[in-house]
């Protein structure tokens, strides 16, 4: 024990749902809330940190007994949370082989889902440690090397409301060419986003290069990506990106798994990024030696925390591999752990990836600004922002309601099926 | 800023000469001193961190400008350290594509002797650091997973006592299998070493074996290993990994470059470390991909750092191959910075190399204690150990002497040459 302050005395997980539009991708469409959980460290020094990770029943699952053991540790103790990891039992009846719906991360293992939990522990500990140091997060981390971070517009085909809402969301509908640029114009103007993400997989390849066609027409010389989640075969991926080579900064996995990745990356030269075939250490060496990926999107949450994002950041540099951030749903916390990490890396040559445009919904006391399509590095000791317990019982209280226990496990295509009964996830390649 | 304390107010350096035995390799002989540079790096708040790193003038002309620039940037501004280094300029002139001799440690590079420097600087913000948080270093990264780090004993053949000495120096000679046996009792008696590795590439290679087989013999079923700094061609490499293969744990450097340790690796199953074919980030790719290494002697000196060899760590863990770590003359400073990184790394499997049992003087207020042949790892703030001005200020003064001006520089070669006028670094591979 070197600090009797920092020995945690409490740990609270809070599952909340959150609302979500209707986001459509090649699985299905975003259902109407998301599953999330919220992590509070309690120190002896009375001390709150705060993290954020996944909230399906399996995290809970992993994370009730991983923070009974936490109690009387240290929350500096960051390489401990690795062990402690592996001795909590995981259920292996909850890991298959599928790929991860809520996700969209490539194949699922016990050791993702580990780490996914560990990660929000991590953001946690960091917090609390800075909160008692009086050192922001990336001080914890080496330092900040800018002093903001650049984040992408994250587009979605969407719909303009859930099944069965009444009126239109804010944002309206995206379902062709126009409606995507509209959408972008919306993105730009509201939070100043300069490069633009396309979530594609939805439509026939045809119409996603037309919408991105549209995108370099009203966006002249915008870094523009197209992420279709693995869904085209290695012939359409080299189609695609033949034909949009002239606007594409890069592809997202166009095709599912290394192999595929790999001929696609052969045959073009436009470059390959990934959150689904590289989104473990373990899968680096096959997709590093074989030239499958010429960006890593990495996801602090499934790498195992903000340590671990940077010792990944160090493997891409060390083998000449790009990286920025992938992201899924997620609220201010994790944001503010993305961008507190984000700012110590120091090639992180492309604007970084975050859905939280699109969440209305908050539990923090003040809801973090995008300004110039940068989101500020804060020197406020911690993750530098600040829960707000009432805004987090809500959430909470919407999770407990049995009105919305389905939402409790994320299901894109179960969201599909109330709208279209025969939907089942599409067989990959789809086209 | 964010911890006003924090900011550098002064940074001292003082080189110091430091008696060194002599030792044999196949470069030459250790001189009778060695040169090392301590670096101070006080804060604001009033607090001093240390550090310790290679001495010779290169290091020293570029530890100068980086120590003026270092003042007023804060020690938790680790990351900015590389930043900062890119912007002092390298004197090209004193950077050659020679092996470097003092180090042993493969062809030098700007690049090196920048991190070199860095990694000095690193440990005193470090310690600095821990300090004025009240926390240990291996805390600051990310906390210890083990309680004591285990080191090998170090052999090597040396003559009685520096030419021209007055009688033999307290280790006596080495140069023949019992004169090794003798040595290696000595280190076991002493320090309670359990592991051994010979330094080896100065006698004819049937020599050397003889001398690994006694040590089998004399220590039976224990680790050993047998480092010939690159002098042997891929065939007297594979002829003693054959003749050795049951005895040894592994064979380090035998060939020089990568290549050559590619064609070794195939054609034996001693798995084979390295610190000289693979001493940067850059060359990792080449020498995993060929399958040249399966172990990495990491040196915090010239990998830039300890949380620089943290990041070393996950990269061999990730492609599987094996870390522990290399050493060349040092002083307790530099111990203590090894053992409180080796604290941190999750699969530390072999015992750590040190040569401070050959250092008889130290800067330190209390020397380092090896027990078990392990290294205790405390918890007192920053490195735990605290620096004897007065000591620093007799070896500072033996560094200013101008009778001592040649050691300023480490030469191998020209210090055998002081015995052997004729002697010139052999040709590679010497057998």
């Amino acid at each position: 024990m070197y600090g009797q302050g920092l020995v945690i005395t409490d740990v609270r997980l809070t599952p909340v749902l959150v609302a979500d539009p209707p986001l459509l991708n090649t699985q299905g469409v975003h259902q109407p809330y998301t599953p999330r959980l919220i992590i509070e460290v309690v120190t002896a020094g009375g001390v709150v940190g705060i993290g954020e990770t996944y909230g399906d029943g399996k995290y809970l699952e992993l994370a009730r007994p991983f923070a009974e053991r936490l109690v009387g540790r240290e929350v500096a103790d960051l390489n401990g949370l690795f062990t402690l990891a592996d001795e909590v039992a995981v259920d292996g009846a909850r890991v298959d082989d599928s790929v991860d719906v809520g996700g969209l991360r490539g194949v699922q293992t016990a050791d993702k889902l580990r780490l996914s939990v560990v990660s929000g522990f991590e953001v946690a500990c960091l917090d609390a440690l800075g909160k008692a140091l009086g050192l922001p997060v990336h001080a914890l981390l080496g330092g900040k090397v800018r002093d903001a971070v650049e984040y992408s517009a994250y587009l979605f085909y969407k719909w303009a409301a859930h099944p069965g809402a009444e009126g239109d969301d804010p944002w309206g509908a995206a379902l062709d060419p126009a409606g995507v640029v509209a959408q972008a114009r919306l993105f730009a103007e509201r939070y100043g986003f300069s490069s633009f993400k396309l979530k594609g997989g939805v439509f026939p390849p045809d119409e996603e290069i037309a919408a991105i066609r549209a995108l370099a027409d009203a966006f002249p010389g915008r870094p523009l990506r197209l992420d279709p989640n693995g869904a085209w075969s290695v012939e359409t991926s080299l189609k695609v990106a033949a034909e949009l080579a002239d606007v594409l900064e890069y592809l997202e996995d166009p095709a599912l798994g290394t192999p595929a990745m790999a001929r696609v990356a052969a045959g073009t030269s436009v470059p390959l990024a990934t959150n689904m075939c590289v989104t473990t250490f373990e899968e680096i060496p096959e997709a590093f030696a074989t030239g499958a990926v010429q960006v890593v999107l990495s996801d602090h949450h499934y790498w195992g925390g903000l340590r671990r994002t940077r010792e990944l950041a160090a493997l891409c540099r060390t083998f000449g591999v790009g990286i920025s951030m992938h992201s899924n749903t997620h609220l201010g916390i994790s944001l503010a752990a993305m961008t507190q990490v984000a700012a110590t890396v120091p090639a992180l040559d492309f604007a970084c990836d975050s859905h939280y445009p699109w969440q209305s919904e908050d539990v923090l006391t003040s809801r973090t600004r995008f300004v110039d399509g940068r989101v500020a590095v804060t020197d406020t000791p911690g993750l530098g922002v600040e829960l707000d317990r009432d805004a987090l019982a809500v959430l909470h209280a919407r999770w407990r309601d049995e009105e919305h226990r389905a939402m409790r496990e994320r299901d894109d295509a179960a969201a599909m099926r109330a709208v279209d009964p025969e939907w089942v996830t599409p067989a990959v390649p789809r086209w």
